[in-house]
Formats: C-alpha cells, structure tokens, sequence
C-alpha cells in the first residue's frame, strides 16, 4: 500500500506542473487527482483547504525547488556574470525540453489566481521574494553594498521573467538570450 | 435598439477588462455577456468562434490600444529615457488606479491560455511584436543601429513585463520603479 506521505506528495508535484504549465483556472479537481494516479476524491483527505491550498503548497515547492536550483549555480560559479549566464541557460533548456511549455513555475499563478486568493498569492510573493534574496544575499557577497545588491536583484529577476514569458509565448528562446547579454554587460560593468 | 456593432463592441471592451485582470480560464461565457449587459446567448452570434475568437479579437485590442499609448508617450518625450520614465509612469498609474489588478493587459491571457490555442497564442505573439516594433522604430529613429534598437527594445520590453508582474502580485510599485531606474540608466548610457 502506497504511504500517505507518498500520495500527498505526488498530488503536490502533478500539481506543481500542472499549475506552471497551464495556471489555476485551466486545471480541474479531477485532473488534479487523476494525473497523479491518486484516487477520486483524495484531494480533500490530504489538502482541506481543497484546490487553493494545494495550489500555495505547489507554488511554495516550486518556489524551493527554483531556489535550490538557483543557489547551486551561483555557488558554482566564478562571478556574477556568468553565474547570471548559466542560470538563464538552465530556465532556456527547461523551455525548449517542454516545447515551451514551462517558463516560470510561478508566474502563470501569480497571474491568474493570485489577485483573488491571499494564500495564493501570499505564496507567490514569499516565492519571489525568496530567489531576491538569494541573488541580494549572492550580488551583496560579491562585495556590493547592500542597497546597490537589492536594487540590482530586482533588475535581474523582473528581466529574467519578462524574458521567460515572451520566449514562452513566441516559443522562441530569442528574448531570453537578448535578456542574458543584457544582463551580462550590466553585470561586468558592475563588477569591474 | 442598440446597433450589432454597438452590443459587439461592448462584448469586446468587457472581454479586454476581464481577460486582463483574471485571465481566459476564470472568465465564464456568462461573465462574458452579462458583465457587458448583453442579452446572453449572443456571445455566439457576434463571435461564431465562442469564447477563443472573443479573447483572441480582446487580445488584439488591447494590444492596439496599449500600441497607440506607446506611440503617443514616445511621440512627445523629448529624449528615450524620459519616454521610457513616462510610459512606466502611465503603467503604473494603471495599476494603482486598479488596486493593482491591471498590469499587462495580454500577460495572464499569454500565460494562461495561448499554450494551448494557436488563435489567441498568435494574438499574443502579435501584440507583443507590435510593441516591440514601436519600441525598435522609436530607437532606431533616434540614431540607433537596427539590430542595436531590436536588442535594447526586447530589454525593455522584457524588463516593464517583468516588473509589471511582481510589481502587481507583491501589490506593490518598487520592482516596476527599480526597472525605470535601470532602463533610464541604460538609455542615458546608449544615447550619451
């Protein structure tokens, strides 16, 4: 017999993609259960707070998940620029793996369900707010102060989503590499 | 008795307000016509396409009349970086005036249902290379390079889209306001 524990966490991580590639709206009850292989009528039993909580619980998983991801490639790399590099190559080979579908785990709920629901959108905020602090914490590391590394974080992510969602929507990786070059000159300049 | 093209127009203008601030998925056919004050089941006589054709047509306005927004702010700045200060101050206004529910007009649509439908995903693509082509041409007829005012006109664009989407979810300006400072920067650099 499959432990609880086991079938919580599969719902969580069919929902985490079914979210990210499709929003909160577009993914059904059934569709959330059955993808999963769990049985009908599961998801009440291990999420009470039905699709809405298991959506924030998906959103704060893959916020973790993108910030684990993030860290290992800044600790791996030897500056700031190419640290920016590797981590928009990582997001463009996500892109093209899924034929476009997964840009940003989190943005489509942001988008689509954050605005009328407080867990949900409490998590997609403590999702942002977790990888700006890991490249303010990254950027203020490398010796800049802690304003200037806030500040320059903020650049960084919003030009990295703005990228994620014209790539995905063109299906073209084009904005994302206009945004890494960018990104790139801003960093060594910075640096210099 | 209210002209077709009065009734179709309104259908149209809802539909823009309502895939704009809660997405294709949320938005019901009901909501559709009621929201509008249109007699319900007239949705398939004006949009024989159903709801795909109305969002992909909605798309495609709001991508104009943000387009003629673009236009006129850049039309009357006296150099690139106030018009890009000016066209962020105007977004901004937007979403405050909207207790912070209209960023991007097309992005939630984009995200949330172009993956899936070739008639609004190309509404998409088109209304963001509609913007972008100002964007370019604006550049470009300020001295610079073609290819140069391509690359730095998908960073802005990248960058205002970014900003727009934390900026609503976090229910605050200060990720759109860091972008304006950055882009000003970078086009008081270019055209230095």
């Amino acid at each position: 017999m499959v432990r609880r524990t086991d079938t919580r966490q599969r719902m969580l991580d069919t929902a985490a993609d079914l979210f990210q590639t499709q929003g909160y709206h577009a993914t059904g009850l059934t569709q959330l259960t059955t993808a999963g292989g769990a049985p009908k009528g599961s998801l009440y039993f291990h999420f009470p707070g039905g699709k809405e909580q298991l959506a924030a619980e998906a959103v704060r998983l893959s916020s973790e998940r993108t910030g684990t991801l993030l860290e290992a490639i800044l600790g791996d790399a030897p500056d700031p620029a190419t640290g920016i590099d590797r981590t928009i190559d990582a997001l463009a080979g996500f892109l093209t793996a899924s034929d476009f579908q997964r840009g940003c785990p989190i943005a489509t709920v942001a988008l689509d369900a954050a605005a009328a629901s407080d867990p949900i959108r409490e998590a997609c905020v403590d999702g942002y707010s977790s990888w700006h602090g890991i490249l303010t914490g990254y950027l203020a590391g490398q010796g800049l102060s802690g304003e200037r590394a806030d500040e320059l974080a903020t650049i960084v992510l919003a030009s990295i989503e703005g990228g994620l969602l014209l790539a995905r929507t063109r299906r073209d990786l084009a904005p994302l590499r206009a945004v890494a070059t960018h990104l790139h000159a801003t960093l060594e300049r910075e640096f210099s």
